[in-house]
């Protein structure tokens, strides 16, 4: 990003977060049905809340907050910034009502533009270079939650008993009919890490070498019609596939298919923004916990990448036109825990608690989604999630030695 | 209520349910800040089921249920009627939508007023007269979810950090400026219980009777100032004027004031609907638990009525011009458990469970609230909570020997 | 009692809790094996900390408690005395070992014993019928702690994998062959409460009269064979036997029949101290929660007496030599939560403790058990546990209009 | 191992686990006091329970099992070998008594010992070798519970009020005088994993490559005066220090200082088996979890080592008599989670069991401890435990760039 294209790009990201909800009413803006999902009016409210405590209040001379109590409604986790709702109370807040937040988002938005427009321009070349840093991270920040906004919404229509359908901006899985290709990838010392000179985050940063062991990698991800089959082979059934508390996860939940999927008179159905519909048997399976990822693979007799074998295949693979190399549709879960690279540091104040302080008991995804907005992700971009978490669009792919 | 005026009564207590909700919002229809609050379009929803439900699909010729989600989604807690919602989930709904429900209403409602007008004249006088004693019951149980709407309400609004003020149909307490005066109740053996030809519940009936020894009964409940006198003398951190799970609910919740009581740079304030106000302190102290209730009777060296003491005062009482006793602003805790009177039998059918199985574990209140709508509730009225709830309209009344 | 008799009871009563764990090894004196169960060597530590508390400490010259952290170690509920071990960790405390605590017991009899016979002999006669009334506590106490000696000791064993046998001072239960027989009892202002000049608690004090309806009380209680009717019939599968938080219970903890019953093979076996032997059909059923109890009477179509009900009862049976009313083998659930009666105050000190911070929540039980010391009970005594509980010797008598 | 050192090294094994007992009076073997303490005779009932289910029912001829219900008491986590008692309820159970679980393992050491004599010198060699495999498994899995028998008792000494003290085997540790030295690892492709001929867990093989970028390694632990200093300036209060679960586990515990310090008087106490000390300030810190060694690594401007890192430096350092390199006092945490090594496989079988199932969601540990049997460790040695665990004895090494 560039001082020039500053406020295009603000304008364009901001505008998408909003058609995102173009299908909501009103109160589907308002809840949060497990912890992990927020409310989608939030997600507005916190997007905004970022450009106004990182931008407005510090750099824009003479800026009045829009409200007093919204740095405590909308901080998300920042400890610096000071006290704020517990996660799990966002979805007790019917105000600020959807239409107060929107008029904090134009607010906010008119305030930044401006600034953007005249402040930023006055300023000497090294404060400009560190804002405009600073605002891409503001962008990313909200493309990460458009992410968030769009399985936050599929979540509350999925679980809602009268499964309502509507528009979205996500575009559908694409089939895959062909049989699973596997690619080889030689043992060698090779380099990972974000290199380039475009935006990533702090965790990519830190190019390393790793040394890796020749490996075959799927060309595409596992469907719904190889999930059933474990499925019908009892694969929920048979603790031998499955990890220690991905067994006890099974069980204390009674998991029995990925999520969104229904049985109904003996067929499988699949919540998607169309209703329930059957299961679509060449899609790639989608909404499955690491847990399930890794005991498919077992059960298969493969396994899961590891977050450098993956962007290793596919640097190598992307300048190899003979490969097809199927990703971008689901996040791929990997067998890698997200831990810091070599020479990681925390940045200082609240933008160094974005990525550091996350670092245990979460594993890595790779790849990107149909749902993560164009241009966000990239091959050494690393997602990350607990576990059992599987409302992402999360799928899986194999390696084998 | 008669087969003339059942259509004039439909109609005034339908109307009353919406207009207790002008001041909301959509969002605010939506949320459950804890289980026992339920979301305002949830009660508008549930008391139309309990019309669909017991009077158009089992008695009106033709009629087609509105939606067929909608007994899943609004029925309460009667099992006879089939699966239902979970209690907890309630809040995670956003459909159907506010509108949704006001279109179920407007359907039903006009169903119903058919049906009151046509429909019922056609029946025999039996036929007819059991049906407008169970019409009399679903307005009854309509009216105890005015109440609910009232205090559920409040508790969103109250619970939210921007504590916002509204118009409400609820008139404010009045304040007493009186010392507390005793008035005596002779020793006897007193009848109790329901004995007129109007509309009660189950719970009033079988009328009996009781041997009241003597004791003096408070004219008026317990004031703020009053109450204050308790919190500054020690009242919440001395076990002795505690029941044993009382000690155990204040210091887990760290229980310091009544509900809605906020202590502000050392002046404690209260949320009423015009906002936080400081402490009105010759109101009655209000939103109070049975433990609260207790710890304070037992403080000053009085104890609570039982039920059947409120009753017998509150019947004399009336007839004796020379004493004031006021009562009806707030429920009043008894020392009274909830149980079933001599001779109760539960109706046979979904009806039957409306009051007898919540018999054990709850305490009685007496008198009713500036919540209750007029003509509600009466002497014999019988109201009931778990000891630790207080998000009701409740207070203290004191009993000496 | 005396003070000529106290040296005797004293020794005969603390002689009979250390008979009652003749059958222990020391392992089975350590466990806690749920929150209610407390470990037989904290029972025998606590009765004795009991006295050392309370007549050594305060009133013996000269004396040097035992251990100083033994009233950290044994105190159970006792906010006035200070700090005490969580009920819930009891059972993590492998020291003192049982024989410091029986080291502990001699200590203290032997110091008791002495001043019994020499200490109190040189008080004034006021102060020494009030610590012979304090030492009748201390007895009735250690009696009250024999009860749950057996019951605890008779759920370490009936929940242990092995199902030891031990021999037990608590005598068996005798059948019933006859049909249940109906008692009438007249409608009638009764009195109840304690009015004896022997000992009793607090809790039986305030004699006053209560006026009771016409009722038929059975002679027996509910048998094996009875029960096992409502099992066979559905009992506990059908939510309309049941309290709404019954019905909670039984399918939370999937409750299928009383505590210690196992289905074997197609066979109810019932643990004993004898081990696993099939159900004695003619007994009376045991082991059943309140809300067991309740949802049987609502099967047959009869009720619990209330408390008032059956000490009436009693009192008048005992003088009419042509009904058998056979009681005293199992506590009896009543339909009476645990209230005081009208003039009820708590003691001041530690010993108010002993009954009133009890009363809320709890249901009354009466007329004793099997495991109950010989003397210790009377018809006006009054037990009571929360409604879920079923680790006592308890059962069920009917009562019907 | 071989077929001739066998028995003897059985013999000592065996012999070593009752020794580490000596200390207990039988009620100290019988508690749990939190859920990952198991009771002492439970580890010396479990690790005999290995012999009889491995060995003797599947290769001792004519053998019969000693008691039919010891399988379903002291499995511990093998779902191929069938149900098991809760863990969480291993201190619930009485019996087996202790003496009981003594006859237990003689009986099988008996066994044991014939055949190991007899019966294995009349097989195949290929049978003879397998099996002499996995007796090493299961002389290794018994020193395995040695070192959490030790840390269990210490666990059920060190939180019981009265701190006996007890003659322990494990060794004391030795002070560190000196400063912190740091050691240079230069980059380079490395080996890791085990390569030797003599005993592994499953975990430990594949060995493979690994690419390490420079370092440097702390050639001692932190001590107990460092980490004072960390304490003092306001470690436990700085959310900055710690990683986000880590502040919320600090938070949920007010956790103040490492597991058995107490501050008494305004002096720091450490319980240990002298009972309860002054800390010694030159000891290395122990008893602290993984989110404590990251942020005071965090705090200090370090970081923890991988452990490759870790097996890296103390490889090298093993041949650099120049650089003095302590370790082995206290199991260290690595920054590493326990995920499998390229082309780990499990074995089929309840063997198979052994590690595999248990990698996720846990930190590797490296170096041994005090409690780690003599000859049971190795430089390619997992341990591995959850991030809040810290009973075991286990500290803290610094790297840094």
């Amino acid at each position: 990003m560039t001082i020039e294209n500053a406020l295009d790009l603000y304008t364009s990201v901001r505008e998408r977060s909003v058609a995102l909800c173009k299908p909501l009413q009103a109160e589907d803006y308002v809840v949060q049905p497990v912890v992990e999902v927020s409310p989608p009016k939030w997600h507005l409210g916190h997007t905004t809340w970022f450009f106004e405590t990182f931008f407005l209040k510090p750099y824009k001379t003479g800026y009045k907050e829009f409200h007093p109590e919204y740095n405590f409604v909308f901080n998300s986790y920042y400890e610096t910034v000071g006290a704020r709702v517990l996660r799990t109370d966002r979805g007790n807040l019917s105000r600020p009502s959807v239409s107060d937040v929107y008029a904090y988002r134009a607010h906010v938005d008119e305030q930044m533009r401006a600034w953007i427009c005249n402040g930023m321009e006055s300023m000497d070349n090294n404060a400009m270079s560190e804002l405009t840093s600073l605002l891409e991270l503001g962008l990313n920040h909200e493309q990460q939650h458009q992410e968030l906004l769009a399985t936050d919404i599929k979540y509350i229509f999925g679980h809602n008993p009268l499964f309502p359908s509507y528009q979205t901006l996500i575009p559908a899985l694409q089939g895959s009919t062909g049989s699973m290709g596997w690619i080889r990838v030689p043992e060698n010392v090779y380099e990972v890490g974000y290199k380039g000179d475009g935006f990533c985050f702090d965790n990519e940063l830190g190019v390393h070498k790793v040394y890796i062991h020749e490996f075959q990698i799927a060309d595409r991800l596992v469907t719904n019609a190889e999930y059933l089959e474990f499925m019908r082979s009892g694969g929920y059934k048979d603790f031998r596939h499955w990890l220690g508390e991905g067994w006890q996860w099974v069980n204390d939940n009674t998991v029995q298919a990925p999520m969104y999927w229904y049985e109904i008179d003996g067929q499988w159905m699949n919540y998607s923004p169309d209703g329930l519909k059957p299961i679509a048997l060449d899609e790639p399976v989608q909404h499955v916990s690491f847990y399930e990822a890794d005991a498919y693979a077992a059960w298969i007799g493969a396994r899961l990448a590891t977050e450098f074998e993956w962007e290793v295949a596919s640097n190598q693979l992307q300048q190899e036109p003979q490969h097809k190399f199927q990703y971008g549709e689901l996040w791929e879960w990997t067998n890698s825990a997200y831990l810091p690279y070599p020479g990681f540091t925390k940045a200082a104040g609240a933008i160094g608690e974005y990525n550091g302080k996350f670092m245990v008991n979460q594993m890595v995804l790779r790849g990107g989604s149909v749902a993560t907005p164009a241009g966000h992700a990239r091959r050494t971009y690393r997602n990350f999630f607990h576990p059992p978490l599987r409302w992402q669009f999360m799928g899986i792919r194999l390696v084998k030695r």
